[in-house]
């Protein structure tokens, strides 16, 4: 009698096991109230075991062979399927006792987990009910190393909105033209802007006005290791796929325009101050120490003798600070402006410079940070009326 | 003129005021609706600064003095005090710039905190309203080592009740009967017992229905060092104190009997089961994996072939767990038990041991839980009706 599909059986290093059950855990929401989608796939074919996790917008499959480096890490008896709740699942086989796990389905969907003297029966769910990952072409592929996207990520989804009143800000705008990618993100007070050459681009591949969720790169940095191995990237219409050796993270984009911001960056500048950034860094933060609960975090800054800067906050209640920072340079125009030290900070500690420059054209017109000797990042933050 | 009794002035070195400001504020309840106890009470003397923090309930007052092995610590310009909000003070002084901090209070009782380019000015409270700290005799000390107390607040502080059903049983029960001092705490459901010699009782201290609210301890343990120094303890009829070389800790005892433990627990045993404590821990930890939304944290425990054990939980929607346990040793009569696992792992974690016994007397009866080869210590558990 053959086995029902959703029979299998297999034996797993379970070590190989928990990383790639976090991983694809990832996608998965907490909050779901799709019951299928609260679990991962797991599949067992001739080559080895897919394991898949999903929130429907973002979706992460992991596969492990059988084999790597002659070492054997998994070894599969029956082949099948089966979905099985992701909240236990890495907890449990993280704790397991042995080395190695066996995991065995019965055609009830129950699945019995074993290693040393521990059994689990988990109750599953019959896996033909999980959706379809997107059919994506591979055909017009760019490729970047891991570790420069991650940079990229890094130093622009922290200032995507975090508000749904304009959704298309949740998201990271991407946009490939001659071979540079440009990553812009805003809130609409502070904008965070990063480009890079990709490295292989054969197709020669161009887009515009590409805007990925902010999770969804979040979640991919995360999982992403930190190697200069490239990882292919492929754009359609409506989805963006990642593509690493045993992993995928397919994403659907976010649908709207995306404002120009370009024209958002001033070109000129009245003031300009070079400073270090672990001192603007330290001092601005001190400044915000008192405003913990006043929610605006608004710091002024003005210039004081010498060329160098005096960075106020207060807090009625509680207080006020005044931070003296030395400049390394200070040229143009007397300086007197308010704005939301926390932005600043989000900047400085992604900026991975020593020094940076500040463009200041008034009190009233949004300002421009930049590292002082290369070109490829910017942030921009608005001024706050204060009076 | 004279200065205002509140008019102070003092440098001191940073990470030494840090640390005694973070050791003071463990005693302030971030919700207390008592402005003044929101705050840190700061004398400064001839002597050095003495720092205070209250709930009312629990005080700590700590001492630096002016020096400390020929190294300068604190150099007061002027004596006065003040009160500051506890809340930001910590976390403001350990971020200021230089190794030294210099504090100035105004008559109108604002404080400027001053490090290199740092200037906080803060909101000051009328010293001359903080409640004056209890007055104990000191007459009737004994004397534990602290590393000793540390472990016995540890080894039973854990299994006080945290409703407020029966307020009593918040606390710890300490008894000094011919220099044995002995600690327990129950929630009813389950309890700890720990006991030891006291090392230094030269008056002879003796004292029965001494309990002391869990926070307490809790707090004692946080910010005593893990030392074989000796630490004075002086109870009276509503307080106890204890007191190491630059740190006070004051605290109400609760009011009210105590209930009768010792005939709680049972001198017979039908079933004696000798265990690995690691082996117990990880399989019921396991265990509970599946049932952590079920609350009940039952496990059910076996006895099966070559006496060993079978540890199970079924959490209905998720699945089953299935623990086989070996055991050093087992004699007696069949076993067949149920009761609250996340109790027993609350136990094995502070036993301190790798060998324990367990004592059963009937599927309905408190089982005792102790180390194999010593008996200063005893946890005793209620089983769980599953039938």
């Amino acid at each position: 009698m053959k086995a029902r599909e959703s029979t299998m059986k297999f034996s797993i290093q379970r070590d190989v096991f928990v990383q790639s059950v976090q991983d694809v855990a990832k996608a998965i929401s907490p909050r779901t109230t799709i019951q299928i989608l609260s679990g991962i796939k797991i599949v067992a074919d001739q080559d080895g075991i897919t394991l898949t996790g999903s929130d429907s917008d973002l979706s992460i499959e992991a596969f492990i062979p059988k084999e790597k480096d002659g070492d054997e890490l998994v070894s599969i008896q029956e082949e099948g399927s089966i979905v099985l709740q992701a909240r236990f699942f890495s907890d449990m086989i993280k704790k397991l006792p042995e080395n190695t796990v066996e995991l065995a389905v019965n055609d009830q969907f129950i699945a019995q987990v074993t290693s040393g003297g521990s059994v689990f029966n988990l109750n599953g769910i019959d896996p033909s009910e999980y959706p379809r990952l997107p059919d994506i072409e591979e055909e017009n592929i760019f490729r970047v190393p891991k570790n420069l996207l991650k940079s990229m990520i890094r130093q622009t989804a922290f200032a995507v909105s975090t508000v749904e009143t304009r959704p298309i800000l949740t998201g990271i705008h991407w946009n490939l033209e001659d071979g540079l990618l440009t990553c812009t993100a805003t809130d609409s007070h502070r904008l965070a802007m990063r480009h890079a050459q990709v490295t292989d681009n054969e197709n020669d591949v161009t887009f515009s006005n590409v805007v990925i969720p902010g999770k969804t790169l979040n979640e991919l940095n995360k999982v992403l290791e930190d190697s200069d191995e490239l990882i292919d990237i492929v754009v359609t219409g409506s989805q963006i796929l990642f593509k690493s050796e045993h992993l995928l993270l397919y994403s659907r984009l976010l649908e709207g325009n995306y404002p120009a911001t370009k024209n958002m960056i001033p070109t000129e500048s009245k003031t300009a101050v070079k400073l270090e950034v672990k001192k603007l860094l330290d001092a601005i933060e001190r400044a915000l120490l008192l405003s913990r609960e006043g929610k605006n975090n608004v710091v002024h800054v003005k210039n004081v003798e010498d060329g160098n800067l005096e960075i106020t906050s207060v807090t009625p209640e509680v207080g006020k600070v005044t931070e003296q920072v030395s400049t390394l340079s200070y040229e143009g125009d007397e300086l007197r402006i308010s704005f939301n030290g926390k932005n600043m900070i989000d900047a400085l500690k992604v900026v991975e410079a020593t020094e940076i420059v500040i463009n200041f054209t008034g009190a009233m017109s949004p300002f421009v940070l930049k590292p002082v000797d290369r070109d490829h990042m910017l942030h921009l933050f608005s001024p706050v009326r204060t009076y």
